[in-house]
C-alpha cells in the first residue's frame, strides 16, 4: 500500500472511530454505497449545510424552496432524465454481478466514460477484463440502465410510476411562476435547495465520493439572456483562481482576467465561480487544492453555454465536487412542451413597439343591413381574427351571443399593434455543489498527524465555521463539587445559540485533549481545584497547545 | 360551506399564492400528498427546524445523526414495519380507485380506525358505502396494504429489496454502538435527527395533516431502566397544561403534579412533556390550543409503557402532532434478535458481585502425564469451558495450537466469578414530531383576518423566532438614487447572519405593507427623500402599526 492508501486507510479508521461518517446499516450487514453522519459528523453536516445557505442568500435576490424526493414519472420524462440518466451496465456471467462497463475497461482505454455503447462493447469482447468479485471473464452484452431509484405512488391500480429525486433542480424549474411572482416580477433572481438526491450506482466505490444516497445544494439563477451582466466583478474579481481551460493546462489567473480574456464566457459564470471559491475557502477546502475546469465541448449537454467544475484535491486525486453551468433555457423549454404551461418572464420595452399586421375587417355595405344593431360588436370581434381565418365563420360577440359570418361580410384590412414588452424564457446558471464530497475533502484537507511518543498523534484542524463541537468541558476530577460545577458550565455552554460543548470526564486530562483534538475542538475548559475558589478555568487551544486562565463568565 | 371552512379555503389561498405551501408538481398535473415549501416557506420550515434542533441539543446530552432515507428491507423488518405498518385498503369494483375501508366507514361507525378486518369486511358488506371517485358500491375484499414505498437498491440480479423510511428512530437504533462510545459510556444520553420520513397513503387527504413525504424529527432517549430519573422537574414542573388523561375528561394540571400523581407514569416521559410545550410555545403555537392526550392502553404498542400525543386544535379539530412514548427495550432488543449483535450499555455494581458457578478442571492425575509441558495451558482453556460441554472435546490452547481433551482429563469444578458490572438493554423514550403539522398550525395560528375598507385584510402574527422574513425595505421611489440606497440597505441587511431581508419597490407604500402583513415580515424600512439627506428610514411595526424614524446603523 502506498503512503497516501495508508494515510486514507487511518483517516478512515478515524472518522468511523469517533463518529464523523460511518457505513450505514452496519449491524444488518450493511449497504454499499450509504453512509451515516454519526455524533459528530451530523453537526458538521448541518452546519456546511448551513454555511452554504446563508453564504447564498446573502445576496439578497436568493430563496430557498423545499420540494419533495418522491417525484412522478412525467416530471423526470419532461427533464430528460427518463431517457438519459443512465450508465452502461453488463453482468458476469458466472457470479451474475453486475459492472458498469466503462470501469471494468479502464486499464484497457483512456477514457472509457467517453465511449458509446457499442465502442464499449467491442473493446468489452476485444479485451476480456476480470470480474472484480469472481474473476470471471464472461459478461452479458452492455446495455443502458437507468439510475434512478424506482417507486411506486399510491396502491394497487390507483398506483403511478415514481422516482427518487436524482437532483433538486426540477422542483426549483417547475416553481418558476411561483418565484416570478414572489420577486415582483424582476430578473434576475434564484431559488437554492438543499436536501437529498439518488443516484442507483450499479457498483459504488471510493467511500463519500460515489454514494446511492448524497446531500445536494443547489442554486438555479433566472436571467433575461438580453440583459448583459455587469462586467465588473469587483472584489470577486482579484481572486487568483487555478484555472484549466477547455483543452489547456492549468493556470493561475485573476478571475476578472479570465472573464476580460473570454475563457470564461460569461459574467454570471464568472460570478458564480467566484462565489464558489469563496465558500469553499470559507469552510476550509484548502485554496491551493482547488482548481476549476472548463467542459470540453463534447462533455457538455448540447444546450449548455459554458460549464466549469470545481474540483478538489484529496485522497482520491482531483475529484469533481462543484458544477457551474449555463444551462440556456432548456429546462424551463422541457417543461413548458410536456405540460403546455407557460414558464415565462415578461421584459417590458423601453419604448411601445408598434407593429402592422395583415387582418381583417368587416365590409360595411353588406355587414351593415346583415347585423344592423351588432354590427359594431361583429366589426370588434372580425378585427380579433387572424389572418388565416375561413369564411363563413360563426365569431362570439360581447354578449356571448354566435353570429355567422359570410365572406361577403369581410374585406382585408391592416392592423397596428402596439406592444409595451414581451413574455421570454429566461436563461438558467446553475451551481450544483455535493455537499457529502465537500465534507469529505474538508476532512480530508484539515486531517493532520504527527509524531508524539512513537505514536500518530492526530489533529483535526477545522475552520471554526463549521466545526461540530466548539467546546469540551473536563472536570479535573469528578469529586469535591468538579464534576457539577463542570457539568454546570457545560450546561451553560450548551444554551449558548449555536455552540456546540462536549462533557468528558474519563481518563487523563491528556487523553481527553488527544480525544478533543482527534475530532477538532478548538477549545477545551479544565475545571480544577482553583474553579471552586476563584471562578476561572484553564482553556486550551487545539492549534497552539497554549494554556490560559480565564473567568468562566468570559467563556462566551 | 361553515365560517370554518370558509376561513380554510382563504388560508390555504393566501399559503398558497403568497409561496408559503403550495401542492408539489402542479404544472405536471400534481400528486396526492405532496407538497412544496415555496419562496417563503422554504424559510419557515428550515427555521423550524432549526429552533427544534437547538431546543434539543441545548440538553447537553444529544446529539445529531443524519442516516440515509432508503433502507435496506432486513432492517425494517427487524423493526417490525414490513409485518405491520399497513391501512386496510379496498378497490372500487367500478373505477378501481383503492380507498381506506376504514375511511369509507367513518359515517357507519364512531371508530373504524380500532376495527379489525374481518369487522371491517364485515361492516363494508353490510353499509354498501359510496366510492367517492364514482358513487358505486361494490368493493373488493379488504386486504392489509404496506405503506412503506418500495424500491430496488442496485441492479440486475444483484438488486436488493429496500423501502423509503417509515421515520426517522430506526438510523438511531442501529447507530447506539456508536453513540455508547461517543457518550463515554454513560447514560442517559440521546440522538435527534431531523430528515424526510414517507407513508405511501392509499388516499391522501387534508392538506399537510396526511403527506405522503413529511418532514419528521425524532429523538430516541436511552436510559438506565434501573436509574431512576429525579423526580423533581424543577422550572417545568410548574407549567399548566391540558392533560387528557386515559379515559378522563382534559384538565388542567401543573405538570408536577400529573407526575406525583401517577397519571403522567415515569419523570423522563414528564420532562419531555414539558419540554415539547415549550418548543410549541417557541414557535408560536397558542398555548390554549396544546392539549397532551394519553393514549388508551388498547391503543400502545403491548411493549409500551407510556405514550402521550401533543395535539394541536386548529382548522381540522383536534390533530395530533408529537408523539411522546416511552418504548421499553422493545427497538433495541429487536435488533439484536435480528443480527446477532449486541446493543448494550454497561452498569458498573456500587460493590464487585461474585458467583460460584458449575465448570470444569483438568484431573491432574491423568492429564498431567498426557499434556505434559502443556498442561498448565491445557488447564487454563478447561477451565473457561460452559459446564455443559461433552468430552472428547479439541480446546485451543495460547499458542493458537489445538489439543484433544479426553473425559479422563478432566473433573467437575466449582468456579467463582466476580462482576464488577453487567451488560444491559436500555430503554427508549421516544419524541416524534410531525413538523409539517406543527408548522401547519403555526400559520393556522398566526392568520389574523381584520376588515379594512369592506375587504378582508391579513396579517400573520408569526413569531419572530421563526418569521419567515425578518425585514422588508422599500424605496418610496426608484429615482433620485432611492432605489439605489434601498437596495444597498437590503443588501447590508442580508449580510447580517441569520436575517433575511426582502425588497420591494412595487405599487404604494400602503399596498407594499399589506403584501408584507401578508406573509408576516415584523418590520417595513421605507427609504424616502429624507434618507438620502440624514441616513435615516422609517421603521413601521407589523402588530402595532406605529411608524418610527431610526438611523440607517440602527437597523441591525
Amino acid at each position: 500500500m502506498s503512503e497516501r492508501e495508508q494515510r486514507l486507510e487511518r483517516l478512515n479508521g478515524m472518522l468511523r472511530r469517533r463518529g464523523f461518517i460511518l457505513p450505514a446499516f452496519e449491524i444488518h450487514g450493511g449497504a454499499k454505497g450509504f453512509y451515516d453522519f454519526g455524533p459528530v459528523g451530523g453537526r458538521l453536516r448541518s452546519r456546511v449545510n448551513q454555511a452554504w445557505l446563508d453564504h447564498w442568500l446573502r445576496m439578497g435576490n436568493i430563496v430557498e424552496l423545499s420540494c419533495p424526493t418522491v417525484t412522478p414519472y412525467a416530471v423526470l420524462e419532461a427533464s430528460g432524465h427518463v431517457g438519459e440518466f443512465s450508465d452502461f451496465m453488463t453482468v458476469c456471467g458466472s457470479c451474475e454481478e453486475a459492472s458498469r462497463a466503462d470501469v471494468l475497461l479502464e486499464a484497457h482505454h483512456t477514457n472509457p466514460d467517453a465511449l458509446k455503447m457499442d465502442e464499449l462493447q467491442n473493446l468489452l469482447d476485444a479485451s476480456k477484463p476480470e470480474c472484480p468479485a469472481c474473476a470471471a471473464t464472461e459478461w452479458s452484452p452492455v446495455e443502458a440502465q437507468n439510475l434512478m431509484f424506482n417507486t411506486t405512488i399510491g396502491a394497487g391500480s390507483s398506483g403511478r410510476q415514481g422516482f427518487l429525486r436524482p437532483e433538486t433542480a426540477q422542483g426549483m424549474f417547475t416553481s418558476f411562476n411561483v418565484l416570478f411572482r414572489h420577486f415582483r416580477e424582476r430578473l434576475p433572481f434564484g431559488a437554492v435547495q438543499l436536501g437529498k438526491g439518488y443516484r442507483n450506482e450499479i457498483a459504488p466505490r471510493q467511500g463519500m465520493i460515489r454514494l446511492r444516497e448524497f446531500n445536494m445544494a443547489e442554486l438555479e439563477y433566472f436571467i433575461d439572456p438580453e440583459k448583459k451582466p455587469e462586467p465588473n466583478l469587483g472584489d470577486l474579481g482579484d481572486l487568483m483562481l487555478t484555472l484549466v481551460g477547455e483543452g489547456q493546462e492549468p493556470s493561475s489567473m485573476r478571475l476578472q482576467d479570465a472573464l476580460d480574456t473570454g475563457l470564461i464566457r460569461h459574467a454570471t459564470v464568472a460570478e458564480f465561480i467566484g462565489r464558489t471559491h469563496r465558500f469553499l475557502e470559507h469552510v476550509g477546502i484548502h485554496t491551493d487544492k482547488i482548481r476549476f475546469r472548463q467542459h470540453e465541448q463534447d462533455e457538455m449537454a448540447h444546450y449548455a453555454v459554458d460549464c466549469w467544475d470545481a474540483e478538489l484535491h484529496g485522497s482520491y486525486g482531483w475529484v469533481e465536487c462543484v458544477g457551474i453551468a449555463h444551462r440556456g433555457c432548456y429546462d424551463l423549454e422541457a417543461h413548458e412542451k410536456a405540460t403546455g404551461k407557460t414558464l415565462r418572464a415578461r421584459r417590458e420595452f423601453d419604448e411601445p413597439r408598434t407593429t402592422v399586421i395583415d387582418a381583417w375587417t368587416i365590409n360595411g355595405a353588406t355587414a351593415g343591413p346583415a347585423f344592423k344593431a351588432m354590427a359594431g360588436q361583429v366589426k370588434k370581434a372580425v378585427e380579433d381574427l387572424p389572418k388565416d381565418t375561413v369564411f363563413p365563420c360563426t365569431v362570439i360577440i360581447d354578449e356571448g351571443a354566435t353570429v355567422e359570418v359570410l365572406a361577403e361580410h369581410v374585406k382585408p384590412n391592416q392592423k397596428t399593434i402596439k406592444e409595451t414588452g414581451e413574455w421570454y424564457l429566461p436563461h438558467v446558471i446553475e451551481p450544483a455543489f455535493g455537499i457529502d464530497r465537500i465534507i469529505w475533502h474538508v476532512l480530508d484537507h484539515a486531517y493532520k498527524e504527527d509524531i508524539k511518543n512513537d505514536d500518530k498523534y492526530v489533529r483535526m484542524e477545522l475552520s471554526d465555521k463549521i466545526v461540530p463541537v466548539d467546546m469540551a468541558v473536563f472536570p479535573l476530577f469528578e469529586k469535591d463539587g468538579m464534576g457539577e460545577r463542570a457539568w454546570a458550565i457545560h450546561q451553560r455552554l450548551c444554551a449558548t445559540p449555536g455552540l456546540v460543548s462536549m462533557y468528558d470526564a474519563s481518563g487523563s486530562i491528556g487523553r481527553r485533549y488527544a480525544r478533543a483534538d482527534e475530532i477538532g475542538v478548538p477549545r477545551c475548559v479544565t475545571v480544577d481545584h482553583q474553579t471552586l475558589e476563584d471562578e476561572t478555568v484553564t482553556v486550551r487551544s487545539r492549534d497552539t497547545g497554549e494554556q490560559i486562565r480565564v473567568p468562566i463568565d468570559e467563556l462566551c
